[in-house]
């Protein structure tokens, strides 16, 4: 499938980050029930972010409402220039007006990570 | 509907988690094509992590075979408790041989969080 995002899914959704310290942006949100435009909305926002400086990857999944989307950066310099992008700024704003019921943001560092890659038999 | 979990879900599904600094355990996971089993350990897993000390909440959610799982927990030691739980070592390599075809853990530590509820109208 051709595709605009940098090379970041070995394993459909598990983002192959570098070895740490890096920043992750854990978002989580609840849906309200208005979500007229959300899907578009949240692919493009997809799409500026993988184009921002220092964006490693994301990992994202939505279940009845409640949407999980960690996305991954270099420095907390670069997570900071992405909250500011003007167009993301809308879709924040659009998103507390309109889409979403609750949602959080945390600013994480990550110190480690470890995983495990099943092999074939 | 009565539950043993302590109050972390303000808005079904969002963790109430308290003032940063505290740590996250970000999991992200794609199951194999066996999941007999997995959903009632996954239960397990999440019942008995409610009642380790320094269990402050998770957040959750799949969506096509991709799982991102994040939990709270105060401290670093009560992360490394977690881990090291006997039961949850079993559903480790159970997962390792059999559940997952990729994961990845990543230990972080929150620095800063900020949110939004919707008001009612």
């Amino acid at each position: 499938m051709p595709s605009h995002r940098p090379e970041q899914r070995p394993s459909e959704g598990v983002a192959a980050t570098p070895q740490p310290p890096y920043y992750a942006v854990i978002f989580t949100s609840d849906l309200a029930d208005d979500t007229d435009g959300y899907e578009e909305m949240a692919e493009r926002m997809l799409e500026l972010a993988s184009r921002q400086p220092g964006f490693l990857g994301f990992e994202s999944a939505r279940e009845e409402g409640v949407g999980v989307t960690v996305s991954y950066w270099s420095s907390e310099h670069a997570v900071v220039q992405w909250k500011r992008h003007v167009e993301h700024r809308l879709a924040q704003k659009m998103g507390r007006d309109r889409w979403y019921r609750c949602y959080k943001v945390r600013v994480a560092k990550v110190e480690r990570e470890y995983g495990h890659v099943m092999q074939d038999t």
